[in-house]
């Protein structure tokens, strides 16, 4: 068996905390199933490096990392210590960028045991992916402003979007949906109102199409497409969107199954020329850090999202299960408190990690 | 009293068969509150007018409507006749431009009788404004593609905001906010990722919130104000984004309270130097044109509005009112069916009519 190299990165706050957890769980699967995982942690990429060395990352960060399948990361940020956009875009946005992990990848997963914000919604109702562009699109570096301080002031950014960038996310896209029984795909778009790069992507979509003629396809204008999320996230298989739209849909998918707080998320390069980065999606959270207090389960669903990326099917669906009988019989004396039990980190991480 | 001038502009499918129950209303309110309203119905913006003329609008229609207070609009499209971008850009959006209606305000407003797709919440416990600049921003016509056809394709579209264009709807949205009880007001920003306007808007915000020192502000990223709206409604009083994002958040809203189908929209020129718009969110809904079974309540609230905007407080306090009642305990027989009830426009429109 293949060994998988993962680098460690725990980064600030209560991710120094959760991540033994998503290790441990990660080691108990690999017994189980005999995976080879092979750990190297890091301790870059977090505030307290930046109060020694005065930067974010070592100069030769990429060589270090670039031999890794993976990067388990935990949280970033301590803004007492270095502004959010100085330790954000020195650390995780630049191992976005710089290993091109192009696809953003987060499930929408109604789990047994969370309280739903929505009516009548039970486990199983709610189970799809969404994919975002993690590259282009609105997130651009062009632009700029003119006459400042005036009132003839006006300030222009450019949304990009090229062909390359469009269509390997609308091929990422296209495939998961084209592996799960639904097979289908929702676009996200705004050709009705942002009339340049929306009708583009709209029309990458209909030609991409034609080469995965057994996946059904809808679209929606991303205002509506943000209702039906509340009304009918039933509908949903896949859902893919640009950079923008896929940000905000894969914080509302999350939030209407009241996993917001739990959630992982996957930027991936596909091609595997670089790792890919598997991360909590909730922050570091300094106002509860050094209390153990905090939920380990977004970290240890990354750990489980990281091993179901590289193909480990048991391993990936006995730690979700495990994820879920805790989440649901766990107990008030395990959970913690964000969730409305009594536990800590270390009782929610260990079960999950005996269930295994 | 002064006359209230509206110019009546029904257009196509459902919003010739709503129209004549939100003016009966209108009619009604305006009979025992003492208001004196002329309305002058149009045809055109309506694609049979585009079937007999080849456009949408006479070619004096600015001249022709110019000197109404407000325009209160059906809804327009027919996709077997007109494409929609052909007929919504050759109407809505042109008055909403010419008349440069740069505020685009809608209710979110958890109404008794109305089914939320939230769990947990009754009527009182979400009741906020959005307010949306409503003519640059993200929607802007600059921008193209090049190369087109080839592997270096590349489509740009460039987002501008002014000085002008920002502050007026802030001032807006700060005034709206210091008009109601909690005097809140929650900005929707994208600073951290959106890095060249999106700042810009939050400088804008700061700035401007120096003058309404007894308006308490917020801001969130767009991704999990999102969240927020799902998850905790009750925390917003008013809440103001840019042309898309606003767009997003007044879709949301309303779905978010189960009002998306019943709900108005004001396309506001608070200068009063060009007629206001007033508008249900629904459209012309073709698939049940001319069976008499739509849903009046969009025009009588976007009427109700109308009258709201132009200080009638009594009045519009009064069909808003009435509006609640037949929803809550109109019954079976009156509410339509995509409420549930086996009512039609005239059950539903004329209960309105005589609750007033
Ligand atoms: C039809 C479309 C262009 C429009 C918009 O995005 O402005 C609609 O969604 C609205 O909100 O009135
Ligand atoms: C921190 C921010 C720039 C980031 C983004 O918008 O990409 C975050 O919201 C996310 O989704 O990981």
């Amino acid at each position: 068996t293949k060994t998988l190299k993962i680098a460690v990165i725990a980064g600030d706050g209560i991710g120094l905390e959760v991540m033994p957890w998503g290790i441990r769980c990660l080691q108990a699967a690999a017994k189980i199933y005999n995976l080879s995982l092979e750990f190297s942690e890091f301790d870059f990429a977090s505030c307290e490096y930046y109060k020694k060395h005065g930067k974010m990352l070592p100069d030769d960060w990429k060589e270090q990392l670039s031999g890794f399948d993976a990067l388990y990361f935990g949280a970033v940020g301590l803004p007492d210590v270095v502004p959010d956009h100085v330790s954000l875009w020195g650390s995780l946005l630049q191992f976005r960028r710089e290993f091109d992990q192009y696809i953003n990848l987060r499930p929408c997963r109604l789990m047994p045991g969370v309280r739903c914000p929505l009516a009548n919604r039970k486990p199983g109702d709610i189970d799809f992916w969404i994919v975002r562009e993690n590259t282009e699109g609105e997130y651009s570096s062009v632009g700029g402003k003119m006459f400042p301080g005036t009132d003839r002031e006006i300030v222009i950014q450019e949304t990009v979007m090229t062909r390359t960038g469009v269509d390997r996310v609308l091929k990422y896209a296209f495939e998961l949906a084209q592996s799960r029984p639904k097979k289908h795909l929702t676009s996200a778009t705004k050709s009705n109102g942002i009339a340049i790069t929306m009708p583009y992507w709209d029309e990458r979509v209909a030609e991409m199409s034609q080469s995965y003629k057994d996946v059904s396809v809808d679209k929606f204008h991303i205002d509506i497409l943000t209702a039906h999320f509340v009304q009918r996230p039933n509908h949903f298989d896949v859902v893919v969107g640009s950079n923008l739209f896929g940000d905000i849909l894969s914080d509302l998918g999350p939030a209407c199954t009241g996993t917001i707080g739990i959630a992982p998320s996957g930027n991936i390069n596909p091609t595997g020329k670089f790792p890919s980065l598997f991360e909590p999606v909730h922050g570091s959270a300094p106002d509860i850090m050094g209390k153990g207090i905090a939920n380990p389960v977004g970290m240890i669903w990354a750990g489980q999202m990281m091993l179901e990326h590289f193909g480990y099917k048991e391993a990936s669906a006995a730690m979700l299960k495990s994820i879920e009988n805790v989440l649901s019989k766990g107990g008030d004396a395990v959970i913690t408190g964000d969730m409305g039990g009594r536990g800590n980190t270390k009782t929610f991480g260990e079960a999950v990690e005996q269930d295994i």
